[in-house]
Parts: C-alpha cells; sequence; structure tokens
C-alpha cells in the first residue's frame, strides 16, 4: 500500500519557516514510527500569486483535492493590500475551503498550563481551558451571492448575502455534536435568530438534527453577541460551540486570544469523506502569516506541529501518535522552552524557530 | 420656553425597576438643578405586545419623533421566545431606531475603578479603561433587503443581506470622528475587506472621510476578528472603534463584559439633528431584561441612570450636569454601596435596586 500523502503549501510571512519545523516532525514519525508520507510542496497566496499572478493555480487546486490531507501555513502581507479583491493572498484560501468543501472547521481554544498566566485574563478563569469551536467553513456571508460594489445614482453600495441552506446547516450541527460525544457531551450554538431569519433557520436545524440523531447531547442556544460576552467572562462554561463562517471567525479568534496560547493554536478543516474513507482535510495554525517577524527565526512553529497533530487524529486515524506528539509540545513547554512570543520576564532569552523545531523532536 | 420632552419606556424584565431609579434621578435635577423635563411615558417590546399585540403601536412611535429625548430600559424575555419574529420584543426596537434613523450608536466600554477586580480580565489590563464604541446602528445586515426563509426545492434557505451605501458609512465616520476629537484623537475602523465587499467599501469611504474633513485625527484600520483579538489582548490601545451595525453588537458586547462593569454601562443612539438642533436620540443601557431576576428588587440600576446622563450630555448640552451624576455614581460605587451583581466575597450584603437609586441622590 502506498504511503498516505500530504501537500504541504507554507504560504507567506513566517509560513514557510514554521513549516520547515514540521517538515522535521513529518520526517520524525516516517523514520521511528513506520509513518511515512509522501509529501509534496505548492505555493498559495501571495508567494503563488508572485509567483503566476494568482494566490492558487488550478494546477495546486487539482493537486490539494487528490491528497489525503494538506497542511497550510498561512497567508497574506502589507505586500499584497493594494491588490485587486480577486487576486488577494486571500481568495487563495477561500478557494481551498469552497472547492474542497471543508465545512466543517474545527478550532481549539485550549490553555496550555505553562502558558496560563500569558493570558490577559485571570489564570482561574483560563487554566484547563479546553473547548472546542466548530465553525461553518464553506457558506453564509463569505461565500453568497449577490455580492460586489455597485453604483445606485452616485452613490457606491457595498453588498454581502448571508445565505444558509437547511442542508448546510444540518452537516455541520452534526459535526458538533459527533465532538461533542467524544468531548464534554454539550453544545452550544450561536446566533442572532432575534434579528436575523438565517439565524432562525439556524436554530431550527440545529433543534431538528438534535431531537433526531442527537438527543443524548445537551444543546443549548445563545445569540452570538451574548456568547462573545460569556467567552470572555466564563469560558470554562462551554464544550464545543457550534456556529457559522463569519460568527465563527470573529468567535473563534477572542477565545484562541483568551487562552494566553494564540501562537500555539492550532486549526482542522474538514469535509466529506473521500473514497478512502478519510475526510478532506485541511489544517493550518490559528493565527496569521506574522510579516513584521517574517524571515528573521523568530516565529513559534507550535501551532503549526499541532496542526499536523491534528491531521495524524483526524485525517490518518493515529490518535495516540497525536497525543504523542501534543505530549512532546507540553513537555518542551514546561520544559521553560520560549520562542519570543512566549517570553514572559525581562532576561529570559528566547529559542529559534528552528531549536523550538529541534526541542520539540528530541522530546519525541 | 417649555421643557425639554423625554419619553420613558422601560419595557421589560427589569426595564421598569430601574427605570423607576431613573425618574427620581430626573425628579432631582428638575428640583434641585433647575432642569425640568416633561416626562411621558409608554410600552415597548414584550409589554406592549400584552396590551396591544405588537411590540411597538404607531402612537409610541409617533411620540417618539415628537420628543427630545427616548429612555429605554431594556425589551426581550422568554415569555415571548415563540412569537413569531414580526412581533417579536426586538422588532419594537429595531422599528425605533430604524424610523428615528439613529444611525451613531455610542458604547463606551468603561472600568470603573471601584470595580477593575470585578474584570476577568487581569487588574493591569482593565484598570482605567475607557474606549467608545461607535456603532452604525440603521443598515447593514440588520435591515438589508432580501431577507428570509424561503424554500427551494425541498429545502429551506435562510437569507439576509449586508447593504451599506457610501453616505451611511460617511455619516457614522463623521460622528467616530467628532467623537475622537473630543477624546484621545484616535480612531480605529473595523470590517472584513479581505472577505466582504461592503468592508472593502467601509475601509474606502471611511478613509476618504479621514482625509477630505478629519487629517488631523490618528486612524486605523482593523479586520473585525483581529479588532476582536486585540479587545481582549490589550484594549486600552483603542480610544474610538467605528463599525459596522452586526460586529458592533459583538465587539461592544465583548468590550463591555471585559470592564468587568457590565451593569454600568449605558448607550446612546444618535441621529441628525432635529429643528431646534438636538438631534434625535434614544438611550438605553447595554444589558439586557435580565427575566431571572426581574421584580425581585435585585437590578443595578447605574447603567439606566447614565444612560441619562449621556442624555444630559449629548441631547441637552448639559456635559456639567452629566458629570455630575458620572460623580455621583463613581462616589457611591467608592462608598461600596453594590447591588447583587457586584458583590464580590461572600458575607458582604447588598442592596435593592431602590436603595441604590436613594444612595445616588444622596450622593447628588
Ligand atoms: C485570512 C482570512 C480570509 C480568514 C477568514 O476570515 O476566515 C482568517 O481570518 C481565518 O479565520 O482563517
Ligand atoms: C436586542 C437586540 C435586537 C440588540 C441588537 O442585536 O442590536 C441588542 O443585542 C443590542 O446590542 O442592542
Amino acid at each position: 500500500m502506498s504511503n498516505p500523502s500530504l501537500l504541504i503549501l507554507p504560504g507567506d510571512g513566517i509560513g514557510p519557516e514554521v513549516m520547515a519545523e514540521v517538515r522535521k516532525v513529518i520526517d520524525w514519525f516516517g523514520a521511528k514510527r513506520d509513518l511515512a508520507f509522501d509529501v509534496s510542496e505548492d505555493l498559495v497566496g501571495g508567494a503563488a500569486y508572485d509567483a503566476h499572478g494568482t494566490p492558487l493555480t488550478d494546477e495546486t487546486m487539482a493537486k490539494a483535492q487528490e491528497v489525503d490531507a494538506v497542511l497550510l501555513g498561512a497567508v497574506g502581507g502589507p505586500k499584497y493590500d493594494a491588490l485587486d479583491f480577486s487576486v488577494k493572498p486571500e481568495r487563495g484560501l477561500l478557494r481551498l475551503r469552497k472547492e474542497m468543501d471543508l465545512f466543517s472547521n474545527l478550532r481549539p481554544a485550549q490553555c496550555f498550563d505553562a502558558l496560563a498566566d500569558f493570558s490577559s485574563l485571570k489564570r482561574d478563569v483560563v487554566a484547563g481551558l479546553d473547548i472546542m469551536i466548530v465553525r461553518e467553513l464553506t457558506s453564509g456571508i463569505y461565500f453568497g451571492e449577490p455580492r460586489g460594489i455597485i453604483k445606485e445614482g452616485n452613490e457606491r453600495v457595498g453588498i454581502n448575502t448571508q445565505r444558509y441552506t437547511e442542508s448546510e446547516i444540518a452537516r455541520v450541527a452534526r459535526s458538533a455534536f459527533e465532538l461533542a460525544r467524544r468531548r464534554g457531551n454539550k453544545v452550544c450554538s450561536m446566533e442572532k435568530a432575534n434579528v436575523m431569519e438565517s439565524g432562525i433557520l439556524w436554530r431550527d436545524v440545529v433543534t431538528e438534527v438534535h431531537q433526531a440523531e442527537y438527543a443524548d447531547v445537551e444543546l443549548s442556544h445563545m445569540y452570538a453577541d451574548a456568547g462573545a460576552m460569556q467567552l470572555c467572562r466564563w469560558p470554562k462554561q462551554f464544550d464545543v460551540i457550534v456556529t457559522d463562517n463569519l460568527f465563527g471567525d470573529l468567535l473563534s479568534d477572542a477565545a484562541a486570544m483568551l487562552t494566553g496560547s494564540l501562537g500555539m493554536l492550532p486549526s482542522a478543516s474538514l469535509g466529506a469523506p473521500m473514497g478512502n474513507g478519510r475526510p478532506k482535510a485541511l489544517y493550518e495554525p490559528v493565527h496569521g502569516s506574522a510579516p513584521d517577524i517574517a524571515g528573521q527565526g523568530k516565529a513559534n512553529p507550535i501551532a503549526c506541529v499541532l496542526s499536523f497533530a491534528m491531521a495524524l487524529r483526524y485525517s490518518f486515524d493515529q490518535g495516540a501518535e497525536a497525543d504523542r506528539l501534543e505530549a512532546a509540545v507540553e513537555k518542551v513547554l514546561a520544559d521553560g522552552v520560549r520562542t519570543a512570543d512566549l517570553l514572559q520576564a525581562e532576561g529570559e532569552t528566547p529559542v529559534s524557530t528552528s531549536e523550538m523545531g529541534d526541542a520539540i523532536i528530541a522530546a519525541l
């Protein structure tokens, strides 16, 4: 049987640096755990635009459809700010999400014990925090039509459309309920059903799926503004949160920041099962391309390494190996190894991106 | 000259209780500071639905258009959850905002010194915090057409439309720049211009208004997800934030919660100047109707009292009297007077809603 295939898209900014460390980790699993991958690499985002005039070529898109999983670094940067909307780096990422139909975006907001003091929140509010935000990723206002800037009389008008079908809501709800069953068995669904009809449909469909298929899971509903508040007040009240594309964007970023472990957080974007039973999948860190520190060996590769751990768990059914990798990261942190973003006191010396990668390999 | 007129709409839940304390404060200003108001009272939200089958009658709507300012308590409650969307309590509030054209919603996120430990954030992150979120309130996805739940094939589809015209963006931007000039002279505008065309137009128009009329104010732009993060990380980096209706809903609630002073925060919703030079205006606390504690004398009336202080400042040009009222509230807090929501240690005894009102009168 041939090895499972991975497509690596390092992207822009710190993407290539952090991905270089992930390659070390992938190689380690091939050499020591008999888990070899066929790895190929390609361009996305600004890097693809620079080379080909588009943030994602059709060839790369086709490759992404064929592999068992895609690992992405980060896209974007000020260099591309003036580009037309249609060729901005972000469009490459959005095209991947849409054409691979990666409807379920798993964003864990976890607080690493060794970093709890790093949060702007009080230690007892975040220590031990472990919630999972499931964000719908291929529909809603990110993709709805009509959209654009039109002229009406002598005014410009900006238009976007929030649009959710019943089946789009149902499938992401299922994925949240499935996850909850393997965790704390609680789902909180967030929308603005008091203001938006699409929120009413969201609430109705989540409720129907719950009653028909997941009545054993505890379900609650919250308006998204109250949800933002509650995440800031007492995030431990949540287990799994399921929400739409736009609310998920804001809420998962806020939750990630609250943990104090932002440079540490991975994400998985999953679609329907392929012929081999594996879901279509793309893994990427929650952090951005951090152009201000790119190329300086300062970036923290942990979020990207943990994204590979999620790949082991969700694409390759290697939960035990994912645990092993996560434990190695926890050990390195407990040992006090810190990239520049994790320094807390004057006088601490940071390790470089590649030293952090080496420390993780050593801990493995 | 006749007295300025106030329409009081206590609404639902704790609305009537907290408003009763505001009446005491209004009476005090009439008796002691020669600032008498013609006060009338009417129904809104669930209370109006119960009496008239609609969350806002045309008569009340007409009155709101005529008075110098509206003071609103809160709307909504579980009792009305099953009502049809078109008559839900929230529709009364949304109709007031829309028909009075209250496009600029001022939401201060302030941390009261005496309450800094109340925040889930560390003291140094929030102590002294004083930012102002200016939320566009009469357009965007709250009001855009088409909207609704339609049937397509055998699926339901939920649709809402985000729609912003150039002039809608320009007028709320102006109001943010004006405010900034009287504060820290900094505006940060938030949208998702990397994903939404309406966000691109938002960014462009804010930039144009800035260059043409407010080049002396410092302007920055942030994606709304990054904005949510930065609010959680280091809110003091902001002075005035300007954003759209939906982002403003989430971001202002998160910011309010971060201060730890949620039960304390007022808001002003302002429209264009009327014939007498005063803007159309509605003032309301940021908190909701809190049905769980309604009618028990436990509610904290301070947010509603401070909403009246905002009315003094923004509708009646009585900045010094607003300062006086705010100082009275600060004194009461510094003296340790606490409603139930503000208790921190076991064994502290809370005062009732009306005792808090009396304490504020005494401090005045
Ligand atoms: C880069 C951008 C298009 C993207 C989004 O808005 O989804 C990012 O913020 C994210 O959350 O993955
Ligand atoms: C009650 C509701 C309609 C309202 C809103 O979403 O605007 C509330 O959350 C607010 O922020 O004033």
